[in-house]
């Protein structure tokens, strides 16, 4: 319990109920029950919605499109595993079986946890503190500028194509390849999810057409 | 200004700041700069958490995957385009050139109206009233089904191909089919989105082969 204690002073935050929280850092691995499943969801759609209400808030004059890939950019599990690395999270996990490799859904099971524990003020701050307060850039959706890019130059939507599928389920890795029709140029990329490795093959091949540079 | 204030009354919340709800009802089509975009990326977010946090409370003994399901059929386009026409939506709609087909990005805007202009409490009555009373059923994720029951009988994912893509920008039909590595069947679906076609795609390969059943 001593553990517990500790990242509670580091994350700002006592929990009335210790129980939460325990539950919001245990791996389906461990208990299936008491798992930080039902956690995760909630506070994913909490910080989705602190991330959205506080950008809209901040930035009046940038549109919907603008918001949206900054949003992702707060919200996206390399970054948010990142968070949960820095927070140290690994050393309160409990798990069975293999370890844990990456701790986004225990940041968002955590913001869970501080919800139902301390309120919507609470669970603010610490949004706020450990996630707002780090200046990303808007993370662009190559997917869809992709898709019209291959509409224009070839009238048919981009080839996705899964070329490897690795590791267990819960820490799998995806490789994909994708083209345009009749186009020579392959963009490649990898990712934990399979949207994740189209969106990064997609920037891949848009840096090879010259439509993003590489440097970004 | 007779109009707006009769859809006040029937949505049962007056705004303060009138701009805001006209805001919330203009298509980009008759003013980009003060359309309804930014309101409706606000008030995606807003429905996402209010709907999330009504099902965590409510059905405590469900797992994530039944809450996932469960919001997605709160928040989908198809049901949120019904409620902007049970609401009449189409009578304040300020719009230029073709006509606006679907409501539920209004649905949205007006959300991220009343909470900007009322706050939460406002905007949690308006979704519990005519969103949240409404009983659905969970919306199933076909295509995780699909990719999971793809992989078991070819050990590839399944293979999505759009075939057909109409009308403008705003008012797009697609066309997907679906095809199982060395299997015959073929999954067809129409629908406003890849993904929504993908899914009804999805849906109907995994009938044809009688994983699930087609009365659901």
């Amino acid at each position: 319990m001593q553990k517990i204690e500790k990242l509670e002073e580091q994350i700002g935050y006592k929990f009335k109920n210790k129980e939460l929280l325990i539950k919001a850092l245990t791996h389906p691995s461990y208990s299936n029950e008491d798992s930080c499943e039902r956690l995760e969801f909630l506070g994913d759609i909490i910080l989705d919605a602190i991330v959205g209400i506080y950008l809209f808030k901040k930035y009046k004059d940038k549109n919907e499109s603008f918001l949206t890939d900054l949003k992702s950019a707060y919200v996206n599990r390399n970054f948010l595993h990142k968070i949960g690395t820095s927070l140290n999270l690994k050393k309160y996990i409990r798990f069975k079986g293999s370890k844990i490799l990456y701790f986004d859904r225990f940041v968002e099971s955590l913001i869970g946890a501080i919800y139902i524990d301390g309120g919507w003020r609470k669970v603010e701050k610490f949004v706020k503190n450990f996630i707002l307060k780090i200046p990303l850039e808007p993370l662009k959706d190559y997917k869809t500028i992709l898709y019209r890019f291959s509409i224009q130059i070839s009238n048919s939507p981009p080839v996705y194509q899964i070329v490897k599928e690795k590791g267990p389920q819960h820490n799998k890795t995806y490789e994909v390849k994708v083209k345009i029709k009749g186009k020579r140029y392959v963009g490649r990329g990898k990712g934990r999810t399979k949207r994740e490795a189209e969106m990064n093959a997609a920037k891949d091949i848009l840096q090879k057409f010259n439509i993003i540079t590489s440097c970004k």
